[in-house]
């Protein structure tokens, strides 16, 4: 199977983290699908033991190479359209989240989804963390019984954004980009996307001179069940915390509270709290992605998950721009 | 001063956990204010050293004892009405929350406290618990800077309800009930009520056969500041948890995130995470209140509060009841 990576922009690096788990897979090309110079692109390949041929125009590389599978991380605002010509030559795509910045161009992917032989996979890598995952595989076994709410959080350290995390047109905006992950984690463990109605707030004030971005951000989902999930994320992690990012989900249900929080997994059932000593898991991002397009086994995300975690951060974000609730 | 008790329905109980604290203070009647039996008050009563005039009529004990201060807490859905009738009279109130179950009666009342020498506090009792009255002392002395968004967290154990739990004509709704403590953190941490509107959801399936009543609820609200706010409810703690409420805070600031979970305060800034030890308050809620009366100190809530809570929880709850929107 042959590979290209267009961009370097985000998480592209989880290709490497488990590329090697399924032999056979080629990097054939790359191409930064913008301004930004192949160089870092280029030695990240070499280090993993890799020499694919660099292009400037990434159509000409999909068109040159025909690959089975493109990895895309290009600027945000491109993702869509990257995502689109590789549909249209029904090439798998592993992009990183979230797959478009808008509602129409989201529709446009759907449409074009519909029509190829291709499967979509987002980068919601955390779906792979070891304590996630375990807590999943709990929640899936019944662990806290009936799901009825969610509390999402995903706080992270501002640090030094690059220039384009400053214009809502090239970041795309905080609810998308950082909620995302947390918004993966409602489809993950709900395990259906019956999302109702949602709210948002945001805020661009005080935001450390990142112009357009959004420092905090809320959003809350009404679920056709009944199920209620919110979502907190926020860019106020003081730098002195121990790690970049606090992760974090409550789940309540029928018969049990699930926790992940720091990495630990605590869970409290009718036999009172107990800590669940999270596993590794027995899959990863990228090669998950792989193994099911070679027809190993089924990964963990599918297309239309994919197209759901977008929708529902674009529409969060919307009722955010707006004031009002969106509906689905 | 003289204060009379109507009704043991709620907290009542926090009038005995400080009224030795302000010597002078009679117990002068007590009334169940419904058709509960005046017993179980008539015990905690001598309990405490009173010995308090028994009345069927909650409005004949006011008329003949005229005291200063009366302490509601009888049938939920009567809050409004006996606080309208002590408003009506000039004596204080110390009632439990919410102050009333409807907007209709929450306007009467404010209408009722513009014409009245009247004081009004509800049992917003956690503002002194000692690891929020801590947390509130570190966070208004700038640990965490300028506030930009508030996670507030309400969970009990169902237990077994009485009966008019399971109607909201006589329970009022989880947010109203269970959410005002976490609303009131809002007020208590921010410090204001600049409130823009608020999104709710609720759910009563799955409620163990607790009739109307809501099992989780979640209100996400935005501030006109653009400090975004979040507050989750649930009854399913399980049985087994080592405590009644999990009670939880978390306020992400522009120098810092300060929370308090399980009784414990934690810090993280820019010297990076540290424990906040809770101190013992040096107020506590009733005494607070009639000191204030008494002109020693100001309290720590004011009519403003009392009100600005009471309309927050049942917008909120129109918002969950409507599915839309709520504007303050």
């Amino acid at each position: 199977m042959k590979l290209c990576c267009i961009g370097s922009r985000g998480h592209w690096g989880y290709v490497f983290e488990s590329i090697r788990e399924v032999p056979g897979l080629e990097l054939a090309g790359i191409s930064s699908g913008c301004e930004d110079s192949v160089e870092k692109m280029r030695r990240r390949c070499a280090d993993a033991g890799f020499s694919p041929r660099e292009f400037g125009d990434w159509r000409k590389m999909l068109d040159e190479l025909r690959p089975e599978v493109v990895c895309i991380d290009g600027p945000f605002e491109k993702h869509a359209e990257m995502c689109l010509e590789a549909f249209r030559r029904n090439i798998h795509i592993f992009c990183e989240k979230p797959i478009s910045l808008t509602r129409s161009d989201l529709e446009r992917l759907e449409q074009a989804a519909a029509s190829s032989g291709s499967r979509i996979v987002s980068m919601v890598g955390l779906r792979y963390d070891p304590a996630f995952y375990t807590a999943w595989k709990h929640v899936r076994n019944g662990a806290v019984g009936k799901i009825k709410l969610l509390q999402c959080q995903k706080s992270y350290k501002l640090g030094q954004r690059p220039a384009f995390f400053h214009t809502r047109s090239t970041y795309g905006g905080t609810l998308p980009w950082v909620g995302s992950h947390a918004v993966d984690w409602i489809l993950f463990f709900y395990g259906n996307s019956d999302f109702h109605s949602v709210f948002g707030t945001q805020s661009r004030e005080d935001n450390f001179g990142n112009g357009e971005m959004e420092i905090t951000a809320q959003c809350l989902f009404r679920m056709k069940s009944g199920v209620t999930a919110s979502v907190s994320t926020d860019y106020l992690r003081p730098g002195a915390a121990p790690t970049h990012g606090d992760d974090r989900i409550r789940i309540a249900g029928t018969a049990g509270v699930l926790e992940v929080s720091g990495g630990k997994i605590t869970l409290i059932d009718a036999k009172g709290p107990s800590e669940i000593i999270p596993e590794t898991p027995d899959r990863k991002l990228f090669s998950d992605f792989i193994l099911e397009l070679e027809g190993v086994r089924p990964g963990l995300v599918d297309n239309a998950a994919t197209f759901a975690l977008t929708r529902a951060c674009l529409l969060a974000q919307e009722s955010a721009d707006t004031g009002k609730v969106v509906f689905f």
